[in-house]
This record gives C-alpha cells, sequence and structure tokens, in this order.
C-alpha cells in the first residue's frame, strides 16, 4: 500500500538527477490572493512526467531492465521514460499515434528512444505496445496508474513544503489522476491542513464526474486542446487515492485556459501547455475558494507545440480584449480605407491586419467588405472605437 | 571608484526585495560545451533592470526621494524605475516614445508610474525628460551610466558564483554596457580566469566598434528587433569598465536571435525578449570559443510583445528548417490541389497553410500560382519533398 514512506523513498532517488524546480511568486494571476507557481515546466523533458517516470524504472530488477520498457503516450510521459531509460542505459520503445506533432516525435527521439508509430489515435498506439509487450517481454510503464509513478509524481509536494511551509492551498491539473494522488497524498499526510484542489479541462472531466458519481466513469469522446489532460477514465488506483485525498475536483474551459497561458508569457515569462497551465486559469477565474489564501498552482508542463501556441496566443488577446476584430461593410470608392484608418488611430487603437475583399457573399455588389485586425488595451477600447465608427456612418457587423 | 565592495553592498539591500533567480542547465542550446542559463527573464518586472534601478533608488537622500525620480525608456528600464519608486513609495515618472508597444505601457502603469507618452522617437522622449528633471528637481536614473545602477546589475556575477561555483566562462548581453560592466568587474575582481564575453545585436554593435576602436562611437543608427539593446553609443563609464575587464565583445544576427528565442521556447519553455537571447544565440553559433567549457548564458529579460513573438517564431520555424514554404505554379485545371497535397503527404510533410490564387503577376493568364506553408523536420526535409514535387512535373518558383 502506497504511503508518505514511498514517497519519501522516491525523493531520495529523483534528488540527485532531476531538477528542484523553482517556486515563483506571481501576484498578477489574482490580485486576491498570493498565488505562487510550482514551474514544472522547466523541469528536465519540460513536465514532471519524468519523476514518475524515473522512479519506476530505477526500481524495476535487473531482469526486468535487461528487457527494456515499453511505453504509450503522444506527448510528456513518451519524453519522461525515454529520458529514465536512458540514464538507466536501458531500452525503450515508445508507440505514438501517427498523428503526433513532429516536434514532439523529434523531441522523444531526441532522448534516445525507438520510437513506433501506429496508425490512428491514442486508442490504436495502446494496443500496439500492449502487443509489443507480450511479444518481447518488456515492462510496459503505466503514465498514471502505478504506486511507483504516483510515488514519484508525488515528490513536487515534499519541495512544495520546503519552499513554501506555509502554504495553504494546492492546485493540481488532473488528467488520469497520478499526479494529484501523490501530491495530495503526500501533503495531507504531513498537513492535513493544506487543501488540494484538482482541476481538469471541462472537455475531458472524467476524475471529476467519476468523484461525483462516487464510482470510474468513463467519457466517449474527449474535447480539449490540453492533450496532456485529456483522458477518458481515471485509473483505479487514482481514483481511489483523489476520493481520499483531495478536497475538490473542478473544470476550466478552453478559453481559460488560453488566456492563462498568454497570462503565463507575458506576465511569468514562462511557456505552459495547455495541460500545464489549467491549475493557473482555476486561480485566475476564482474556480476554488482562494480569497486571502497562500496558494500555490502546479504548473505540470511547457510541451506545446509552437503552431499551437501561436493560435493560443491569438485567442488569448482575443479574449482578453488586448485585440479585437471589426467586419466592416463598405461602399467600394475610393478613400473609404483612408477614414476608417483615421478613426481607428485618433482612438489609439493599433491595425495589426487588414483584409479587404470585393466579392463577398454576404455583402452587396456594389460593396466591399473590410476586416481589420487590431491591438487594444481592453473591450472598452475596443468598444470605444466600435462606437467611434458607427457614429461616423460605418456600418460594423 | 566602483569596486567590489559596492556590488557587495547593492547585493545586501537586494537579497530580501528581488528574486535570486535560478539557474538552469540547458545542454540542447550546443551539444559541445555545458550551457547553464540565468534566468532574469524570470526576475521580478521581467529583466534584470529592477536590480540597478532599486538599489540607485535606496540610495538616494530623503530630500532627494521626496522630489521623486524620472527616467526614459520603452522598456525594462521603464518597469524597474516603476517597480522600486513603488516599493519605496517615492513618485516616478517615465517618459517613452508614443510608438512604445500598448503592452508595455500597461505594464509600466501597472506597477504605479506616471507615464509622459511623448511624439517621436527615444531621443524625443529623453529630451522630454531631461527638460522636466530641471522644471521640478527630481532625479534622472539613468538606464546605465550610473555606478549605482551598474553596482546593482553586477549582484548578479555574485549569485551566479554561488549558484555555479566552476562557471568557466560568463556570457552577457551588451546594450549600453550597464549589465556586463557590473557582471565582469565583479567577476574578474574574485576570479580574474573566468572569461565574461558580451554579445551584442549586429545591427547595434556600438560597444564592439568602440573597444575595437579604443574610444567611444556612436552609431547613426541602429537596425534589430531587439529593442532592448539598440544602443547608438556605450556610456563613458560602461566603456571603460568594458575596456578593463570585458575578454571580447561580438555580434549576432537579428536571425540568429530568432533561432535562440525559438530555441528557449521549444526546449526551455521560457520567454526572452531579442536583447535578453543574444548571449543564447552566441553560445548556439559558436561565436565565442565555448568549446568543451561550463558558460553561463545570461538570459536578460523577457519583456517581448506578443505580435513580435509570433513573428520571431515564424522565422525561426523558417530558419532551421521546421517550416517551410513552397511556391508552385499550377495549369488551372480542376485535380492539381490534389496531385500537390498527395506528394506532401507521402513525404510526411504537414500542410498548415495554403494560399492558391488565380490572377498573379508572375503567371500566365491560363496558370495560377499556389503558395503552400508546410511544417517539416528539418531543411533535408524541405529538399526531399521540393524534389519530388519537381520529379513529378510540377514547377517550384
Amino acid at each position: 500500500m502506497l504511503d508518505l514512506n514511498n514517497i519519501y523513498r522516491a525523493s531520495h532517488i529523483l534528488k540527485d538527477v532531476l531538477r528542484k524546480t523553482d517556486i515563483i511568486f506571481a501576484p498578477k494571476i489574482n490580485p486576491n490572493c498570493g498565488v505562487y507557481l510550482k514551474t514544472e515546466n522547466l523541469q528536465t523533458t519540460g513536465s514532471f512526467k519524468v519523476r514518475g517516470a524515473y522512479y519506476k524504472i530505477s526500481q524495476l530488477s535487473d531482469a526486468e531492465k535487461s528487457r527494456g520498457v515499453i511505453a504509450c503516450s503522444a506527448g510528456n510521459h513518451a519524453q519522461g521514460v525515454a529520458l529514465a531509460a536512458l540514464r538507466h542505459n536501458i531500452k525503450a520503445i515508445i508507440c505514438l499515434p501517427d498523428s503526433v506533432p513532429l516536434s514532439k516525435l523529434d523531441a522523444t527521439r531526441s532522448y534516445g528512444a525507438e520510437t513506433c508509430l501506429v496508425e490512428g489515435v491514442y486508442d490504436d498506439a495502446y494496443q500496439k505496445a500492449v502487443q509489443l509487450q507480450e511479444e518481447n517481454g518488456s515492462t510496459f510503464i503505466h503514465p498514471f496508474d502505478d504506486e511507483y509513478v504516483i510515488a514519484g509524481q508525488g515528490t513536487i509536494a515534499l519541495e512544495i513544503l520546503d519552499q513554501l511551509p506555509d502554504v495553504e492551498q494546492v492546485i493540481v491539473p488532473v488528467g488520469g489522476g497520478g499526479l494529484i494522488s501523490g501530491v495530495a497524498l503526500a501533503i495531507k499526510s504531513l498537513n492535513p491542513k493544506i487543501q488540494v484542489f484538482g482541476v481538469q479541462a471541462r472537455g475531458a472531466a472524467s476524475m471529476l464526474n467519476s468523484i461525483k458519481d462516487r464510482q470510474i466513469e468513463r467519457l466517449d469522446s474527449v474535447s480539449t486542446f490540453a492533450d496532456g489532460i485529456a483522458v477518458k477514465e481515471p485509473g483505479k488506483l487514482t481514483f481511489d487515492l483523489c476520493q481520499k485525498y483531495v478536497d475538490d475536483v473542478v473544470s476550466v474551459s478552453d478559453d481559460e485556459i488560453s488566456a492563462a497561458i498568454l497570462m503565463l508569457i507575458e506576465r511569468q515569462k514562462m511557456i505552459a501547455e495547455g495541460a500545464g497551465a489549467v491549475a493557473v486559469a482555476a486561480a485566475m477565474f476564482n474556480k476554488v475558494p482562494i480569497q486571502g489564501k497562500k496558494v500555490v498552482s502546479l504548473v505540470s508542463g511547457g510541451n506545446i507545440d509552437v503552431t499551437i501556441l501561436s493560435r493560443v496566443i491569438k485567442r488569448g488577446l482575443l479574449m482578453s480584449g488586448r485585440s479585437g476584430i471589426l467586419n466592416i461593410e463598405l461602399i467600394d470608392k475610393p478613400g473609404q480605407l483612408k477614414g476608417v484608418s483615421a478613426i481607428i488611430a485618433d482612438h489609439g487603437g493599433n491595425v495589426i491586419g487588414v483584409h479587404h475583399e470585393r466579392a463577398n457573399e454576404n455583402s452587396d455588389v456594389n460593396g466591399c467588405y473590410l476586416r481589420i485586425e487590431l491591438e487594444t488595451h481592453n473591450f472598452e477600447h475596443i468598444e470605444e472605437i466600435k462606437s467611434a465608427l458607427t457614429n461616423a456612418g460605418y456600418r460594423l457587423r
């Protein structure tokens, strides 16, 4: 049975091979409480997953090590297992769905793992991994439902308590539940007064639903860009541990996650992936009762594809009123663009994109259509510009 | 006369109010040496500048404090002075050119400073600041050519020596030279064997030129997106200190800086601004003799406008072969896009943008023009796809 002892053992193994990541005060995230970030996005491999994978692999017997390990993952677990296997000098095979972004594939390979691209989605890659495991007798490293893996993730809690002894609440991302199980077990064992909250993406709230209904429930499908926590069903071990130790599980929308990622970039100068930012989103949008408390939001990882990152930044700017889009119908005659530009400039808007089109399915034959992308201060600023344009006789849609 | 003593005094003042930023091992930056990052982008206000500003303001007399401070900056110095004044409970006026990005203006205001937007460029804002200073008798806080400011920046060196005692080389961004003056003075005073290198943007290499010619030289103009180090002329104090203590000053191109920013995002999960990334670019592209050495690249700041960040990411991907653009001339008949798409897919390229245009000034009347943006592994991958298209009879431009 997993207990604090296991987490201290894991900590002893990990302390010389992995980073004790910094805790950073981040007051802008929510001015009504003291938010600190535990920066596991700055961990080796870019996420906490290497903790569990490394500890698990360190505990294999020599015979098991000689047969190597296998894992199935499109992301952080893949890199964690690959690096842990490399450091233990054993063979690792990682099965990935062939839809994996090239950057993640390259990163996994860079840690020396053999990759096996499987046509289809995660479940197909999982089937292939199980088949390979049966064929070659290697050890399957589960991404979350494993006592050693959970103990490894729990070492983060020991660091938090050391770095911020008077913490009152810890907010943790939840996918399959491995991370929060280890963290909550350690924290509640040492100081039951500290509250532990879990956060899921709204489109993949399997643990939230399961806890509410007091039994494991499987989602038919998941929908979120936070791929690291897009899990259809919690683990058996993790479900039990969450029921026992976690105070509450809440959810955040993809738009809230985007806003949190943008906040982390602009104010904290760090990259979080979708899954990594949910605990920050929960603090920003008051999803848990954090008023006046000293809070740690765990930033679990930073492995986001840069093309997705660009889209998230764009979305986050729109969501926070920092950019706006104006769709204007114009009569097709000279000087129209000039008139619109003048009004925008007079009100301090900064034009960053213009799309001007004549033939538009929604415009009159002699009309044309102008789409302007603007950099703005906030939503009030956008409304001010829109009013000025409307007052000058322009038709906004 | 500035000496190590001043830097220890500054360190004593700063240690309880600013962050001792983490040093992070970053082996991917250059596999032929051991690169560590001193992460001043994670400093309060997002850059090291607050160190010098805070120490300077802390040393003002009560009479001076009562008259407030004034500064001129479009970026990190503005935020540093604003925060330091806020903490000392004194008034700060910051003059900024009116072309400043809205995000930087908002950040400066968020630290409670009064902002004065001046029509024109930096020099105009500077004139305004000098005029205001003469009118109201406040203290002008120079961004670099000031002994207290230099001493404050030098505290970074004490932290580096504490965090990585066996460091062999320190690489430092150089604009006006305040940061490197303090760092080099501290390091050479404590261990002259450690080498200190400065890095400038190629389009603003005023210190490099001045050192080479052994006299201060002023550039007529500067051209780089690394606005934090786009300085036309080094300071008198800083020039003397650099001549005395710095081993060499080198330069990097804007494309190299973009590649370094992208590397930091993808591998280190952190945001650096252009000026903040030059010491990483120097390590990546072997601009200094770092082979086999234990090296610290100082990441001086992370205050980059997100719209510029998006462009830098795009440029960095192109520069590293991680994305490519194909311009293809097609005969305007059905099925052409299908043929091209099939070849790209067969070779593992991932299409992320398509622009298809009939009337193009460079194409035949019955031709059309296809521009495809691709996600790719590397330059060889792009060439492979291009060859396949050429071999199938498509005309690439």
